[in-house]
């Protein structure tokens, strides 16, 4: 085994720095330049006081102007803008979800999008008490599209998925009136009451975010996840690289980017596709080779082991390389930049969704029935834009590193299998885990998720708190941008075990697993959903989720989807930790609802702490406070 | 008949700027005293520029900032921040439409809740292609309610009620790509377009936004106004009066302020039963007055006469007046301010919806199963108040005027029956204003519709335009605090047929009808969209909607809800006229697309223009375009 070091985020830095010196070179700016420019913030902004919601204002509160003009302070204000941007995050995950089922709608044996999961759609069409016997899988397939789209839109009812949660927590949703109803009637009720005259009390504005939340987290996203799933195959373990270094000269370079694996999955299809290949050949290249950043590129190298350039603030940088013939996106995440950056380079800018049109891209709009064709068009304008880069203007840091990905819940329960006596316990459980925290081997687990910002020096956050947690013994599962900075770093190279304490690294050589767990994109974070559910329902000691040694933690994040997550994690039990302040500082009421009230409601709640250290000593202090707590 | 006299708005506030003073005795504060600490108002916010969108920014454009920290640029940031406002008020909108058929799926012969007009009920049934034949009406009822629930999530097809437009304008919101699906589809579409790195192209922001408002005008605002005329009856002409002197200090003064009748129906309910009047009579009052702020006044005062004590801007005045006993609120426009006034008086500041819950009220919460019950607590907590008047304080302007409201489509074709020769003509058509508008004895129509909001002195430009334009023989339909400011000022007498041009007065004088016609609430804006559809129906030379002299005009909105409003009656075919700016002027291409671009996919346009006097100009001018282009 060749030798193992990590790549720290300082390194990746000072590599890409010269990427820097091409963008100058070509005339293009980059996210750091325009930070500059965007320094400093608004402070009202920052602290949630601006209300934008009439246009009687702008209004902000100040100590002289302590009301707005109809009269709300800044608790109301704070709270309203907490919840739109909650719904904000809410709608577009669940968005994406509804793609999915979309796209699982339309799913056909002979078409370009199949079911190769029948066994995980069959058990969800038992959950939600669809009768299977003697159905044709597609036949199944479309009646429960179709029911899972009835999710966003049903008259009556709570959501389907909330009854995988244990008895306790869906009592506590019912007692709190946080059970989430139809998905998009949650948005819309989100945006009523916040409207200019309706509700300005907090506690109201906050119990809606954590439903509106919970819609998401165990509604859309869930739906995203689940329906994926069957789709395009429940992630296993599979080998993959991390990196810009993953991109190749000497290859075409086709870059997936976005959320929403059907586009991506169709270009990986078509880019292996022999002819695709030969084509490439003859344009020059040695072959074709398909990366991907951000949440998509998660989808991709989980089920395929597609390499990841990078994750959120790397996305520039793919184009900065000069051997990127084509980045295609679908939705979310995508910064606009890339469309006048692309015009500095041969690099084609490709939008394929309605839902993210953007200025200076080419607009190839996707849709389920011509998904090959469309998919074939793109990754033929990639191959003959081969030729027109600029040879000058390549340069691609060699940086890279060995991950280990896909560990779905299921996965994970195969993955434990293998360290069961088969004679004596039970299969396809989580008891072996929850020995190993019961007896001390592991001290806990953390969630690790959440994007890139620049109030964060990119990934030190994710990897200072990754590797003390590992050092003492606290495995992690990860999703989204800091699965991906885990991934670059290298704590996903099983041979990462190193650097955890004695009883982490002797579970990941029992288990032959990363000390970082690869659990997929942003709508994934239903999986850990799932995992503490049934870690509860495992628990032979009757442990409640909120009484796991487990929290969640988002250190750089800067999306609203994040704060839905954020919503749903906390609703569902498990203290969460943030690295970035939302913006509710001018709110003490809010504060305290969100950092401490809120968990008389739902027996967890947020921690905000900008400082790396101090967030992950708190997140240690939770999470052994939970074992004392538990006799453990 | 008795001298009849305009009250301008001046002497409004001449009268009400008493009411200040007893404001200063107390120590509360009102609008004007928080719009002084409120201005200058925030110039990033007032342009659209600043986004708050992600916790990367907040980001505020300006010549060294032409782009946020992703790369976004100001007419990204514009359109979205402009199809966000949209979302906000469609949903809302939407919100109360939903909770409309909510109360009908709980109608019953026996309940609080009753079918009052089964005829109307049948003839959406028909629409809806639904067998009626044989059916229990309420079982009608319930079917009906259901299927419009359905409405806001069903997963495939368009809004039921688009059927109505006419098939050119049908045919040009599915060319354009904005018939509207699900209405709160629609939101949450709006919510993940204008996620971090969606949609930044002007053009699908704006195209987007026009689809969320039809969702609005043609889904849940129809249903809203459709099904309440089935529950509470369909409005015809019925007498009220209007201003704050509706008010009686000797009677117990129970105000109704919010947007939904199925509350303010109840407490009238309720005030008129013999055992709470004398209840009233106990307690020293000489009986109990229901009067109504903002849109829930027009709801019960154009189906029961229940008098208007005033529009938007004037609801801190009814409890300065000292002699309100109970203000009862459900959702929408309600100022946060009323609670800490309240305080400062005897008065009972009641919130009564889960969607607006305030600070410094009490929150009895009514539902449809307990509404008789909520409403006799509320009715008798007014009554036992009464008695904690203080005198010293109690004074109620001594202004109001005469109004004849209630011209639902149904009322304005019944009043045009009257005027038919009936052997000859067709019955319950809209063909005698047709007429009228083709021989040119009226020039026109427009549509007066919208809030208060402080940059323009209260009601100053409804009235300066509505005066203006009745002098030009162009009739006024109006609705919301539009149509409270034209009955306050006394348009709504019939007696202000004087104050018209030549050919509106001898309309007037035929019909029987006042110049402005009342229409209801904001909600019904919806009803202004059936009558141009069945205009254009009705007109024999095939008019289509855009081509009709009929403009719409807001000159001192407010609110979310009236962009959204905006958007569908532009996207309906109607010019609009906007007296106060949405905030999109730092965008130059968002500017463009809606005083120009979009007409080439809808036909119509907005006007943005803060001058009063040039507003009506430019109205008028628009009017008389139309009516050369008919070649009449």
């Amino acid at each position: 085994m060749s030798e193992f070091r990590l790549i720290t985020p300082e390194e990746t830095a000072a590599a890409t720095a010269v990427l820097m010196e091409t963008a100058v070179k070509v005339g293009a700016d980059s996210y750091t330049y325009r930070l500059k420019n965007q320094t400093p913030h608004c402070k009202f902004g920052e602290q949630g006081i601006c209300c934008k919601i009439c246009t009687m204002g702008p209004c902000r509160i100040t100590a002289k102007a302590p009301r707005g003009i109809c009269g709300c302070d800044a608790h109301g204000i704070v709270g309203r803008n907490y919840l739109r941007f909650t719904a904000g995050g809410s709608a577009t995950h669940s968005d994406h979800g509804r793609s999915i089922c979309e796209t699982l709608y339309h799913a056909n044996p002979d078409g370009p999008y199949k079911v190769k999961d029948p066994e995980k759609l069959i058990r969800i069409a038992h959950e939600w008490g669809v009768e299977t016997e003697g159905k044709d899988i597609y036949d199944l397939a479309h009646e429960m599209a179709y029911l899972a789209m009835g999710e966003y839109g049903k008259v009556f009812g709570y959501q389907n998925f909330l009854k995988r949660a244990p008895k306790h927590t869906q009592e506590l949703w019912q007692k709190a009136d946080i059970a989430p109803r139809a998905i998009d009637r949650e948005v819309s009720c989100a945006m009523h009451m916040t409207h200019m005259g309706c509700s300005s009390k907090a506690e109201a504005l906050i119990k809606q975010s954590l439903r509106c939340g919970l819609s998401d987290g165990w509604g859309g996203s869930m739906a995203g996840t689940e329906f994926s799933d069957v789709l395009f195959g429940t992630p296993k373990p599979v080998e993959t690289e991390a990196n810009l270094g993953v991109m190749k000269a000497e290859n075409v370079n086709i870059v997936v980017h976005g959320h929403d694996p059907s586009l991506s999955e169709m270009i990986c299809e078509l880019a292996e596709d022999p002819e695709m290949i030969a084509l490439a050949k003859e344009q020059g290249a040695k072959g074709i080779t398909v990366s991907g950043v951000c949440c998509t590129s998660n989808e991709v190298a989980m089920r395929r082991g597609i390499p990841m350039a990078g994750n959120f603030l790397q996305q520039e940088n793919v184009i900065l390389t000069g051997a990127c013939e084509v980045i295609v996106v679908d939705v979310q995440c995508i910064f606009p930049a890339l469309g006048p950056l692309s015009k500095c380079f041969h690099t084609k800018f490709v939008t394929t969704s309605p839902i993210a049109q953007m200025p200076d891209s080419e607009y190839i709009e996707f849709d389920v029935e011509s998904a090959d064709e469309k998919a074939k068009q793109i990754v033929t304008m990639a191959i003959m834009n081969f030729k027109n880069r600029k040879p000058e203007l390549v340069n691609i840091p060699q940086l890279k590193q060995k991950a280990t990905v896909g560990y779905s819940v299921e996965a994970i329960k195969k993955t434990l299998d293998t360290v069961t006596n088969s004679h004596v316990d039970q299969l396809n459980t989580l008891k072996p885990l929850i020995e190993c925290v019961k007896s001390g081997v592991l001290r806990g687990a953390v969630a690790m998720v959440g994007c890139n910002n620049p109030r964060v020096r990119p990934d030190t956050a994710h990897i200072a708190l990754m590797r003390k947690l590992l050092e003492n013994d606290i495995i992690i599962v990860a999703s989204g941008c800091s699965a991906q900075a885990a991934a670059k770093a290298g704590l996903m190279d099983k041979r990462a075990k190193d650097l955890c304490g004695a009883g982490l690294r002797r579970v990941c050589e029992l288990a032959d697993i990363p000390p970082v767990l690869h659990m997929g994109s942003c709508v994934d974070i239903s999986r850990m959903m799932v995992l503490v559910s049934d870690l509860s329902k495992d628990s032979e000691d009757g442990w409640q989720i909120s009484q796991l040694p487990v929290v969640g933690c988002a250190p750089e994040w800067m999306s609203e989807k994040a704060v839905s997550i954020g919503n749903y994690v906390v609703a569902t039990g498990l203290d969460t930790f943030l690295g970035v302040l939302p913006d509710v500082t001018g709110s003490s009421e809010v504060m305290d609802l969100l950092t401490n009230r809120v968990s008389d409601w739902v027996e967890a709640k947020y921690t905000f702490e900008t400082d790396p250290d101090k967030l992950v000593d708190a997140m240690i202090e939770r999470i052994e406070e939970k074992r004392t707590a538990l006799g453990i």
